[in-house]
């Protein structure tokens, strides 16, 4: 039983009716058709941001450098938490780009407003500047590599920084909906829409077949967009494909409700491990749950079930991700959340 | 009705039942899945290529930018005809990888072995070479972007002077079943295995939802081609939905049928035009049909019918391009040969 | 004898004396120094452009690079005669920024207004716009790379098509000095500055030992570019040597005295071969001269001379470069001539 | 009086004379002639490397874009100690070519080769090493940027650990003759050659006017390297001005004893500073000192001196640099001492 990660399965049903159901029929390619400006529209409305444009890409990192190479010029660079995507499993595609990722150390996945304003005065000084990378984009990921989440006060806060010093705000939302429905969050679409500049809601790790819905608020970032997607061999031929899965998780609350299930499924073994005693690497509230657990536990689990080895603790410990997903059932996490109490 | 391409529907019903099969199903990720695996065994069989690798891409640009960049050092370029697609309708994303694309005329959408000795000799000349780009790869497109097929003869002395020196040759097959199935074709999978040393056989056109096979017989071209694949933004989380695909499309003559059907389909239509006494842009013998017609008429059929404008042909007449699918029916392009006969 | 370029020698004797006289003097390094400074104000004051950005670069190539990839989003092209150095002698270098060299067929080196607007028409239209390159800047070189020169007239249209498309228009000088003073020239520096937004003086091929100075008029595209040169490896650590050199050629006349000197040299071989009756592969009247004269001459003339071969014409002639410098004497050229005219 | 870097000055008497003797003979251009070809033999000469490739930059930032991007497929990184050249004052320059950067943590400038073996074992391991980026070359530099120096035990070290893992190992030796000739160094060129794959000579900051002799060894790195040059705009057209330079800084010992003359007057600020008690921020034996002192003290000192700030230390010191040159007097140096030692 995988619990490794979160595109283990297809895509849920009724996204796969849904192209069952249009399968046949005949639209203009490249997501030029209605069924990606219906999407389109739908995600507007639920960002409360009328005037946004929306973009669909197949992928997370064709998303993320898509867009940093479409924000910066070539002497900028992207700043990000040490664990930030970007930075660790990307293979170097924002470099591909020509453009150098700056790093701040980081425990919880994480970027402060201050730490941010330290990069900036670092390099915005007096002397010299022309002979570092001038930071110009602020790349976040919420939930985080390590399932934590921004509240509204940091974001607010990390927003405003970044205005002040005319610095792009980006969210990579791989997993938005998770922390959206995270016990204790207090943001939403609509914040998001308003405090970042440019996100992208993840459809590949909530349900969807893959894709993930592009949103630019900032009108600067806006131009020729389109152009960026195909150079970068992200414009799909047949495009509706990705307007039609989105549709389908934004027309009702189908996105949330996956989301809140994915949720819900790893606090049972988060629970778990709880009770058990076992610390965790981070305090994650989404569907990443990093528990440090006996490496003895973690062998005998393993002859039942997949996670991620995350990083030795001690000599006998470990960290590793448990990662459920909309496809989880109920008593199949029951069971490991009493393998990990039986333990 | 659309004749305007060939990726207007989604996937033929096949391919959406296997996806449907096999939705709740956990592997890994990334194209490391036996069903990757599986396809990639299937396709080496089809090829009678055990050695070589495959790959799995969502799509063509991403395809030719990940080979290109793979293959080349930074003073390299590739050689197309002036028609090739990477020269045309990609955006510059081989120039977004760094590498100049060198064009010879071509009035068919073919490049002939002497094109290509006489870019070789112009540039490997005596004099000044490194202030010139080293031509090293040979883009060709089979069938070309016009509709034409190359022969066996061309191929293999192709193949030959590219070999002579030491260039790589590549053949985009974004329609590679349509020129397989071609009547008059002499080439088939295996003789591409031979003849190139990287191809692609196209699946988003010829009946998939998207996706390429990339075959790689030259060993020099296998290391770590994954990883470009990454960094490009190629690889797709659920891999499988690729492997799925293929399997469908190779595990017996399914992609065989579809290119034949779609290609006699073409087929009516191009008799519908020479019964008319239209001339025709090319010698297409694929699904891709480039007549010559009155304007008066075209504007008839646009009422009717969605096909491409060319260009104009004087100053009444103009090239199209009709263009048949694995979905067209045999009603709808009978209609449309009587509409065109009764003009 | 060398008449095969216009950088076989070193520095024109006043500026090897300026660097000898201020070489033990201390001053802060990448440029940031007095000289540089006055330089700069020496230049902006020749183009009657006090609001220009100067900046000193190295060479040509470097400064084409730096130029085109500032300005230029990833998404953008430079168009260029296809004879355009950025197009046949600079290895790739902006498309090695990621940028495609888009050509216009040029038989003189010069692009016409109705071809930039031809260029801009076919990319700028309504259909897919966004499967092809951006044309965004215009390279011109004046003299061109066969010696020619434009009219005020011609670049006074070339300039008007270009902002009215909202195109940049970049002039590579790397030989301005002879297009100014060439015979028939009705252009000079305040022209250059107004109708380009941005161009460069060439030092290097005028007499210094090496150096090329930037202005930049267009607000627009001044931001920032120190930073871009430093990335581009182009900032000079003792930058001051070409504040020093630029001051040297434009603090009196002596940038022109070695421009028309240089041209006056070329003038009485243009002159030998005109009296011998050969034709000219092209109309130039700058230091550069392309006659087309019997193979047998060239050999005779080759035991006593360099020049450089530029292509064959029919079977018994070909057209070749005679190249003068600032270091040129009468004596050698006038030898030269009688050897011509008694060829 | 400047104190604050080694580019200060123009260049060695015996270099201006050099060029002066040869300014009006003709050579052929971009290093392709005698001078060139004579110094590149003086160097290998020196080596003890008669087999190596010997190219000659204009600069340090450059030599480091072009051999880092000539060595590395698209995937690959460098891997540099976190104050490396690279990572801190190019603006980006290597990953402008497309190549991450990757730092490990340094006090004293230098790498050890366990912190080799430590980025080699992250990246190499089993699971998932597709998305990250493969380090494939080791950037050192010696002088390090903080001024110390490799031992020869070290450096074996290095290049043992470099090639065990088929790593490439490149030194930036922009100060390379201090190195040498610093107090207890026990490597010299032969070392350097047998030791790296491939290194630089660097001329810029030893008393030329610019420019940086390149050794290559490896025979793997050595095709077409001029294309690499001369396509980032590092193709000098006077490129003998290089060559001239060289051959005057090796036809006999003047680049060593510039190099000890250098570290000698920075011995004097060493000394003073020890004398009066002062620490420093690390060990450096060359002509860069890095004293910590009092900012009381530094502010009286900055009314006569030019020096470089570098960090603070504490709330009432700062990190400073004092760097010598070819150029620096020891009457100069002598008073800088005394007024160190009454502040």
């Amino acid at each position: 039983m995988r619990f490794n990660c979160d595109y283990s399965e297809g895509a849920h049903p009724r996204i796969l009716n849904k192209l069952i159901e249009t399968n046949l029929e005949q639209t203009v390619g490249y997501g030029d058709d209605d069924y990606c400006r219906q999407a389109a529209e739908l995600i507007k409305a639920r960002c409360r941001a009328p005037e946004a444009d929306v973009h669909f890409l197949v992928g997370g990192t064709q998303t993320n450098l898509a867009v940093i190479s479409a924000c910066l010029r070539p002497h900028q660079g992207a700043v990000t938490a040490d664990t930030g995507h970007i930075n660790t499993h990307e293979t170097g595609a924002i470099e591909a780009t020509g453009h150098k990722v700056l790093t701040v150390a980081s425990a919880d996945g994480k970027i402060t407003a201050a730490q941010v304003q330290e990069v900036y005065d670092a390099h915005y000084g007096d002397d010299s500047r022309e002979h570092t990378v001038q930071p110009k984009l602020v790349y976040i990921s919420n939930p985080t590599e390590v399932g934590t989440i921004y509240t509204r006060e940091e974001l607010t806060e990390l927003s405003r920084i970044c205005r002040k010093n005319g610095l792009i705000l980006y969210m990579d939302g791989a997993r938005l909906g998770y922390a959206i429905c995270a016990e204790g969050s207090d943001l939403d679409l609509p914040a998001f829409a308003e405090l970042c500049d440019v996100f992208y809601i993840g459809g590949t790790k909530t349900g969807a077949l893959f894709g993930e819905a592009l949103v630019i608020t900032d009108n600067a970032l806006k131009q020729d967009f389109r152009y960026i997607i195909k150079q970068k061999g992200g414009l799909l031929a047949k495009g509706r494909l990705l307007g039609l899965q989105f549709i389908t998780l934004f027309e009702d609350d189908l996105y949330f409700d996956i989301a809140r299930h994915t949720n819900e499924m790893a606090g049972i073994i988060k629970e778990a491990c709880i009770k058990k005693g076992y610390r965790f690497l981070t305090e994650s509230v989404t569907n990443q749950q990093f528990p440090i657990m006996p490496d003895r536990v973690l062998n005998k689990l393993k002859e039942k079930y997949e996670y991620s080895f995350w990083q030795k603790i001690g000599h006998a410990h470990s960290a590793v991700r448990f990662c459920t997903s909309w496809a989880t059932e109920q008593k199949d996490v029951e069971q490991l959340a009493e393998d990990i109490l039986n333990s």
